[in-house]
């Protein structure tokens, strides 16, 4: 054990932590309550300008950086060890508060009742982003300073797919230098089991648009005009099959199996499989490996939407001259979004789609932190003392978070957060954060803070 | 010819319709000024009434008769010679007049300009019903009375489909009894060229549903949870391939090819390959027979709707729990809808898709009119004496009417018409008759009455 990180220091952070939670609920209140809703531009800014505000004031070193859309948040400050740095990502857009009518409180002032705080974006990001500054308050009210160096990056257009993100972080990659980065998402199963994902699979993300006509026509026409929906349903009957089984021509072909290590977390997991299927009313799902983790090693083709033709009530007989359908794709280590794309529209023309158009609408690969780094068993050391068990560790997520960033620069990522499973209604309405969850996570990022990189 | 139909006769029948237009359409305009919207169930009762009205007022004894739906108008006048008898169907509903804001007159107020009058239901069905009663005016008006009985059966369904008329018809068959039904949609080709049609295609219009999971799911459980769009992806792409070939188990079974006489009709056809080609921006149809109206011979499979998961702009990685597609196929001689309705049901449990949900919106048998009934020449030979040129007569149209409630009890149907082409707007704004068109009508119609059944 590091040092700094006595029981009589951490006991010290801890009543910090519990001390002064009424000063980061404010800061958590002042950040809510900009409605910085990323698909509608609102309220950018503002809410960038506020965390820089709240950064600096931590001794910061900041810059507003542009990026082409919304402006990443660059944050420095130096620790008593120069050689080592550590890096938070974090996000301060947020996702609309539409429907309004289903949310208790105002989604854009933070309400504290039954244990919680509730509003859009008190967990994702802006909660997560408060408690981080929690921990690294009580380091510094407790120790005098930060132990290591500290880099911030909060970018504002997560909720909008990080479009600009890649290219920054490019242009960025010398003062981005870090020994580890703290990514967002983390915190407990619903049990308070501490969760630890070290992988995110990536993303490719299109839409098919079939046009056949000038316009609609009426349905005595079908031996005569092709009929887009018609167009695209074959496409799409051609791209996978009944069985799930994906039919784009080397598709898999830079799938890997999960490694030694991955093997060894993935046989420690819970099994999952009823917990799933009583989520979704299912007598059995597509594939029930165990533990259900190990299906996130798979990709997958999903149709997200289809729209075509009449979509009302009862009958009307129309040739849909226009149909589109939205695709997402799960891509597994070591596929690529771009390459991926270029065999998907490989496929359509070989399968005499040539008149399909393909969309690119977003592409991340996947990203994953090897399960052995001193990080990861940091951190998984540092779980169990702050919540009382030995945290689960999943080698693989099923979704996408841009963390190959910084993974496939040879930096290890990792998540301690507010989180609590999936009930922290994120992206709906009435999000809210358990104070409980907040003190949580401060606890455990102050320790990593205290100790990193304790090898 | 008969005796009634003099030229002397003819001519005085003409200068009637001439000299009397304005009380039509101030008929007419009655009749538009009720928005009896089939959908909305509006102005029904209204529109009923005043269709009974008219008719009385032309000496017909007449009810109002319940159907489960919208009530049928039933009438029946006596003719000198008694045995032998014309019905008329037409339908006193009409199509929503949405959207508004496109109608340069309001749509329940007949507006005439520029040689036309314009409202909704002018020409469809409102329109056809008062040239009926303009004719039988003027044939009364100049030979003191009606030559044979006539019929009248106006209903409020047409716009809905009609479900509830084979009931009513079967239930009231006796006093339907006639030697020949004068249908609607009848009129000329865009160059004036008036056209019959013999026949109609029938029609199954079915729903698949699925339903995958309780509620629609985060993308990233893809590999776990199925996805009620592509359920109905392959369910539908097992039932017609790329080439168009309906796949579904005894599809084809009832299928008759065209007789000797249909032939012989096709054959005297004008081709239109190049005007579908130019109406729809295709280089090519998807069968270039020629004439096009051999097409019609064949059965189709059409997805006129699909509806899954997001369609909004941009990406959302959702799978869908819920997914629908509207189908409907255009059935040709011998080919039955509820037949067809079981090889669906069956086809879908025998490819492994009993999940799937196949819901039966709505059923017409097709129908045709011998092409050597007489009343089909003496139509015929009417139009030529009328229009000034020899009609084109189709004996299968692309689309669907319930022709088949008279045809299938041995009843030859016609239908000389006020349309002009597809150019009337019939189900859009701004539809509209041209008085020209109107009167042709008129007089095409008081000469069928006169000389009917001539043989």
């Amino acid at each position: 054990m590091n040092v700094n990180a006595t029981t009589e220091v951490t006991d010290k952070i801890d009543e910090h932590i519990e001390q002064n939670l009424d000063g980061w609920l404010d800061e958590l209140a002042r950040l809510c309550a900009i409605p910085s809703v990323s698909a509608r531009h609102e309220g950018i800014a503002e809410c960038a300008a506020l965390v820089q505000e709240l950064l600096q004031k931590r001794g910061f070193a900041t810059d507003i950086s542009p990026t082409g859309g919304h402006p990443v948040v660059y944050g420095r400050a130096e620790g008593a060890d120069q050689s080592h740095t550590l890096l938070f990502y974090n996000h301060y857009d947020v996702q609309p508060a539409e429907p309004l009518e289903l949310w208790e409180t105002p989604p854009f002032e933070l309400s504290r009742r039954d244990g919680a705080v509730f509003a859009r974006g008190a967990k994702d990001d802006k909660g997560e982003f408060i408690a981080r500054l929690a921990a690294i308050d009580a380091v510094k009210a407790v120790t005098g300073g930060y132990p290591c160096n500290l880099l911030w990056l909060a970018e504002g257009e997560e909720e909008s797919g990080s479009v600009n993100l890649p290219r920054w972080v490019a242009e960025n990659r010398d003062r981005l230098r870090c020994d580890a980065a703290v990514w967002e998402e983390g915190g407990t199963e619903s049990d308070g089991t501490p969760m630890m994902r070290l992988g995110a699979r990536g993303l490719l993300y299109v839409e098919l648009r079939a046009k056949t006509l000038s316009r609609d026509a009426h349905s005595g026409g079908a031996n005569l005009l092709p009929n887009a929906a018609w167009r695209l349903i074959w496409a799409l009957s051609s791209m996978k099959d009944a069985d799930e089984r994906i039919l784009i021509d080397g598709f898999y072909d830079a799938v890997r199996t999960p490694t030694e290590a991955e093997d060894g977390l993935l046989a420690s997991l819970p099994d999952r499989v009823d917990e799933y299927r009583q989520e979704f009313g299912l007598d059995r799902l597509l594939t029930e490996l165990s533990p259900i983790d190990r299906a996130f090693f798979e990709p997958t083709c999903n149709v997200a939407g289809f729209g075509a033709g009449y979509q009302g009530e009862g009958s009307k007989t129309v040739i849909p001259a226009e149909a589109f359908a939205k695709l997402d794709f799960r891509l597994v280590p070591n596929q690529d979004p771009q390459d991926i794309f270029r065999k998907v529209r490989r496929h359509l023309d070989s399968h005499g789609f040539e008149d399909v158009e393909l969309v690119d609408l977003a592409g991340e690969p996947p990203g994953v932190t090897e399960a052995d780094a001193p990080v990861v068993r940091l951190t998984a050391e540092i779980a169990e003392e702050v919540y009382g068990k030995a945290p689960q560790i999943a080698p693989l997520s099923g979704g996408t978070t841009p963390m190959f960033l910084f993974t496939q620069a040879g930096v290890p990522v990792i998540a301690p957060g507010v989180g609590w499973g999936s009930a922290n209604r994120a992206h709906s309405p009435n999000e809210f954060v358990r104070i409980e969850d907040f003190k949580l996570a401060a606890r455990h990022l102050a320790r990593l803070v205290l100790r990193f990189p304790e090898t």
